[in-house]
């Protein structure tokens, strides 16, 4: 008898991270990171986990999205979905109701990614492989087939694609090596949050430095007095041969991103994220030729491959972050990496947030052993809060991610998290006190 | 004691349009046409009418996510609420938590406009008059506090749309006359649905040019060569002084898209709708440069004005196609409806599904009396399904839309309908069979 996919679990987790203001910026004041969480189980007692990563209120809509794709995948043949897992996004992604809700955007998109990256983490579990090596060891024409080439045809075809692969798969084994003995470079945002006052920046600053980061990220926007005055103390702090990287979270405006940043640049910037909406590619190809050559960076908020595409056709950024569960799962993260490939600009992954590190790294050494083959300007985002829900957490020394060895794509909550930070009745939300 | 907003009244209404292929195009094959529904109810006894149009599974993610709006609404003091609609606007739109869901696209954008769309109507039924008067009341300078300029202001300022506005503001009482007398021009798309057979498809078009449409749309996009047949044969049944438009439902590529309009461009297009994905503004202006001098529209997918700004900037679109449920509400249509005016682009609103007529025709009427001053080469579009089920049904005669007279704007539904529609316990839902 065949193995089915039987039903989804679904969780509602929040951490209420809003009362220290760890994680805040311009944008984004008092988040509560949370997670609608799924564990997609099979008759043959498999699991895979996967979430929607949100900030708070809402995340019960996330939780509701992920339910409305249940009926989609329950029933269906598990080893089917795995020989096709092109085939079985198309499905999902396609479905032509459901489609109405984005299409391809927003909470109904997320939650399809949930769903995907959690079939890929049960995929990789039954291989016994971490899923970046389930991944780096796929054919460059297997690659190529989960990829959906629907409305990127203009810019990428399958056979430049498989070009690509194939152009990067004799190093592979050799980058392998490399990569389990030296592990994937890392850059922190954990002394940068906006909340944070300055002698709590600069101590976090002097101690990420002291743990072998060579790029630290802060966050700007809120008043640009303030930021140069921030960004300046920090420059002087760590002298000429760190990495700083700005990150406005999409406060600014056009007009308004290519003056702030002019006032910004002087310290020396690698990259400036997230200067404006991340729907307006025009606005970023304008700031990215005003401010040349530092490079402007966005993703962790562009709904799908499609305005990716855009944004690197257009060299609208300069840096490419992809983000584990904001587009729909492993899949369109593969298109999104082809994509950057192809016009040679580095993918730098978003993450923080609730185990968005833990999957997105997989991402990263994927795109490194089979795509782009360097690791040269490239940095995975690290964020030093919540690892300690997760059943394997991120492993990060001397500033690199280490390569996870264990099965599975990291996704997995703590049982215990589950239930303690589970919204509204957990016992951690029941023991706060109301916010008055 | 002021009247505060109190709760909402939720409903998950959906219409089995599926079974008769009504509504058949070739992205979306099978709608059930259906309505996330809200009535906003104040202290004092006032309601106002909203709702998500969804195309069925999924619409219980819309009530979710309208849901989790009402939090920020009820409690609010609804003088000052009406006083300041761009402040509300603004308040829910950029609530640091709910925004991370899209940001401004997808479900949770959807929501929020049907509340703002709802609390118009409570404003509009309170006043005594019909939206489009409302709003077409407003001084210029009203107006523009209407609309957020986020993201915006490297395009247009309020400066420049309160030019645009007060440019037309003199012939506002003679063309509110006119509308009165004449109504508003409408299109028709009844007769073109992909599922109708040629013989159906050609009955309907002769009913439809009987009741006095000048311009028709037809459904395509499946199937290039029954296509360019079946748009032959409409064009050869209307003859040459009749406006014929197309509809791909988003189902080409970029490259397909222009070579499959090059097959039906000489049939004499005002427009072909939906070329590719909604959000592939280069993909859109690429089209557009190899089909003119046939138009490229778009619009009812189009997430948000960030999006549309740059359509209409790059000159990816030569008709805007403004949807009443999509966008967040009647004030970001009218940052849209500005946008257009700024780049002489005229507006002719994506209709038919549940209510969009009712509600869409409000905005167009505005359009013409307070913003554009003009119905030339405009149409609002008209599909001849479910108005049975409002209260204050569209009146469409010879081919025109009449100015609705009675309060608000159109979106109340009859309760007879909701509880009958209800899913997936109304009545209708419990007696159909299931499809097998």
């Amino acid at each position: 008898m065949s193995t089915r996919f039987e039903h989804f679990d679904l969780s509602d987790v929040r951490f209420p991270t809003s009362r220290a203001l760890d994680g805040s910026d311009a944008m984004n004041k008092e988040p509560d990171y949370s997670a609608a969480y799924v564990v997609v189980h099979t008759s043959g007692g498999e699991k895979g986990h996967g979430f929607v990563f949100t900030i708070g209120r809402g995340n019960e809509v996330a939780v509701a999205a992920i339910r409305a794709v249940e009926p989609l995948v329950v029933g269906l043949d598990v080893d089917e979905v795995l020989s096709d897992m092109g085939g079985f996004w198309r499905w999902l992604t396609h479905d032509s109701q459901l489609r109405w809700l984005g299409p391809e955007k927003g909470v109904t998109h997320m939650a399809i990614g949930a769903v995907v990256n959690a079939v890929w983490d049960l995929y990789a579990r039954r291989q016994g492989l971490p899923l970046w090596k389930l991944l780096s060891d796929l054919t460059p024409k297997q690659v190529v087939q989960l990829v959906d080439f629907r409305y990127l045809s203009d810019v990428l075809l399958p056979d430049e694609a498989l070009e690509l692969l194939a152009r990067a798969d004799p190093g592979k084994h050799e980058r392998e090596r490399h990569l389990m003995a030296e592990g994937y470079p890392a850059y922190t945002t954990s002394a940068g949050w906006l909340g944070y006052s300055d002698q709590k920046v600069l101590s976090l600053v002097e101690a990420a430095l002291s743990q072998g980061f060579t790029h630290l990220k802060l966050k700007v926007g809120a008043d640009i007095d303030n930021d140069v005055r921030r960004v300046k103390l920090v420059r002087e702090l760590v002298g000429p041969d760190i990495q700083l990287s700005v990150d406005a979270n999409q406060v600014w405006d056009v007009n308004e991103a290519i003056a702030d940043i002019s006032r910004l640049a002087p310290f020396d910037l690698n990259w400036v994220e997230e200067p404006t909406s991340p729907d307006d590619i025009l606005g970023h190809a304008t700031i990215a030729r005003a401010i040349a050559p530092v490079r402007v960076a966005t993703g962790e908020h562009v709904a799908n491959r499609v305005v990716f595409k855009q944004m690197l056709a257009s060299n609208a950024i300069g840096v490419c972050q992809i983000d584990a569960c904001r587009v729909a799962g492993v899949n369109e993260n593969l298109a999104i990496l082809l994509l950057a490939a192809k016009f040679g600009v580095p993918v730098c992954p978003h993450a923080g947030g609730v185990g968005l590190c833990e999957i997105v790294q997989h991402l990263s050494m994927f795109d490194y052993v089979a795509v782009s083959g360097s690791t040269e300007g490239r940095w995975t985002e690290f964020v030093d809060h919540l690892h300690e829900h997760f059943v394997d957490p991120v492993r990060v020394l001397n500033g690199r991610y280490l390569a996870p060895t264990r099965p599975g794509s990291g996704a997995e909550l703590r049982p215990g998290s589950v239930s303690d930070f589970s919204f509204p009745n957990g016992r951690v939300w029941r023991e706060l006190s109301p916010i008055t």
